[in-house]
């Protein structure tokens, strides 16, 4: 199964036209999950080769507004967009994220007479107290949801933290199993762990001959797990005729933060193909990134070689770094500067480290058998 | 005074790489209004010559999102952008906008913890029954602000439709008298007509020479229309030694319509120097236009020449029409028949027909004294 990731946004604060605010696309087989919705997140994606009517799961890593305000739109616009062609409509596009978003999108697509064409449906992560204890805006005056629900807003779960497992279960379907985890940052903020399941090995087909065993239904059921009675009585066991599994891919997508929230975290994203961390300032900043709640490429490279990633891939930086491609020499703020950075605190770990820029796409290989 | 106005997007229904959702911005001296804030308005903000700390008033003509998503980021940006230089920061920033716009903002702005360095205040404008009697969502339960203001809420003026004389009486400064008006859309959607004070006419400093005054703060009292005696006793009146006054500039601003709503507004656009109305469908799609409470040149015409104005500014384009730049011969969908529909429906009216861009600015002179 082909697997990419798109960053379309790799700002933070406010999109600006060298840099969108917060967003990036996960594709598998032609289904897109959308990760974080900043202003602008739109116009991002008809820049882009991805569809916007494909995206069929949002997720939303915390509530700033460099995350979450070009979510009405988006929705809006895929909507109207569908219109002219409603086998293309999604069933029902599930959002993940913090409460008080189902309040959000409800008073927003509600005062500015927003119809849908599709059904959508909020499942909300119920902060702890110790994530952000400081912040009085996480009472429930302000975030439980009041007034009448959206025409098309389908009952949404509400998903409490799991103590015994340090995190959040969201879904698992029959590709792959997704978690969210606590950040420390300003306001609740997320991160979130997408599992791929493993995949049985190849059919080792010369063995099947040699047992009498021809394509056809019998293949497929010991490819799912089954064991298979010959006509002679004998018994042949998956593990028998299998080549060993494909490990499942696992992709960390982390929200805003100056670091993880307990060890739960790093050993769920342990081991992970890539870990997409922001990086706000310079390792300089370290103190004023710490104050906001956001990382340093140092900062960044702790957290990747405690969980052991493969890749690291730093987004989310202060629009005072543009793009290498605008960058021009001597320029105080230089972007290889923030990769030399987590470099060098990476060096001889074989984490391999990535700047994302927007519109980049990652191809995620298939990982080898064990 | 020098006034100009620029677009900043002129698109209907969503912002795209092309053309931009609803903006644009009334400069007099160097001070900006804002006339809607489709999401985006940011961004093409920072392309655009002007600077979003200059923005003092804002007004939002009707709360469908391509003219209101981004208000809430375009404040936060402003809010930032001010941190360095705290003299730079607005006093208090006026919102005047449709009753629901307050707790619009105050959900958008509480949920996502943003944080303003300067006030503001929402003033709202009451519609009226009959201004769009099918849609339930002008219920109050759906626009009355609930939940905590916002730190930086001032508090705002309810203001409400003045039968007597069919429009909304939103405030008068030094400079300008501005008012509000209904129109026909799918949700109460609003017009405003800006009107500057005439403004007295030259001294004739000849006969003020003539009459033994010279230079001084009599000259002031004659110009701002205090008579003046001179030691002979005789009085100089104002009007002996002014020329002629010179007129006021009106402006007015149609937010989405499909017709004004009563005779009130063509009367209060009488004469105007600009008059912005949208423009999103070409005729031939004239019944589509209206279903969705929208005009077409023709029908923007026909205002235009109703309220005699001198120049009328077509936008808010379907995205179907791609700007002039970009089309190609044999386009169907051409902005220069969009013109040409408007400029059919005003022959021999002397009405100038412009049509918006993104990025562009008119100048508006002074008018010539009568």
């Amino acid at each position: 199964m082909a697997m990419d990731m798109t960053f379309l946004g790799t700002g933070s604060a406010y999109p600006s036209p060298h840099r969108g605010a917060s967003a990036l696309v996960l594709r598998a087989d032609g289904e897109c999950w959308l990760f974080d919705c900043g202003e602008g997140t739109q116009t991002q994606l008809m820049k882009s080769q991805l569809r916007a009517g494909r995206i069929t799961k949002i997720f939303i890593s915390h509530l700033h507004g460099d995350h979450l305000f070009g979510l009405p739109g988006l929705l809006c616009t895929v909507s109207l967009n569908t219109n002219a062609d409603l086998q293309q409509k999604p069933n029902c596009v599930d959002i993940y994220g913090p409460r008080g978003l189902r309040h959000f999108l409800r008073v927003t697509l509600g005062l500015t007479g927003s119809q849908l064409l599709f059904p959508y449906a909020v499942h909300e992560l119920e902060p702890t107290p110790d994530q952000c204890p400081e912040e009085g805006w996480l009472n429930l005056e302000v975030t439980a949801e009041r007034g009448p629900p959206h025409p098309q807003e389908q009952p949404g779960r509400t998903i409490s933290f799991d103590v015994s497992s340090d995190c959040y279960f969201l879904f698992e379907d029959k590709k792959f199993a997704v978690k969210g985890f606590r950040l420390v940052h300003r306001i609740p903020s997320f991160g979130f762990c997408i599992q791929e399941h493993d995949r049985p090995g190849r059919l080792k087909t010369e063995l099947l001959k040699e047992l009498g065993l021809k394509p056809g239904p019998l293949y497929g059921r010991l490819k799912a797990g089954e064991p298979v009675t010959l006509e002679s009585g004998r018994v042949v066991l998956p593990t028998e005729v299998l080549e060993e599994a494909i490990p499942g891919r696992k992709l960390c997508i982390l929200g805003d933060c100056s670091s993880v929230l307990g060890e739960g975290p790093l050993k769920l994203c342990n081991g992970a193909d890539i870990l997409v961390h922001e990086a706000t300032l310079g390792n300089e900043h370290r103190e004023k990134a710490v104050d906001h709640g956001h990382s340093t490429p140092e900062m960044a490279a702790a957290v990747a070689q405690a969980c052991c990633t493969r890749r690291l891939v730093l987004h989310h930086f202060s629009q005072r770094y543009k793009p290498s491609t605008l960058q021009k020499e001597g320029d105080e703020d230089n972007m290889s500067e923030l990769k030399r950075q987590a470099e060098d605190a990476l060096q001889d770990s074989g984490v391999e480290v990535t700047l994302a820029e927007d519109f980049m796409t990652l191809a995620i290989p298939l990982r080898r058998p064990r």
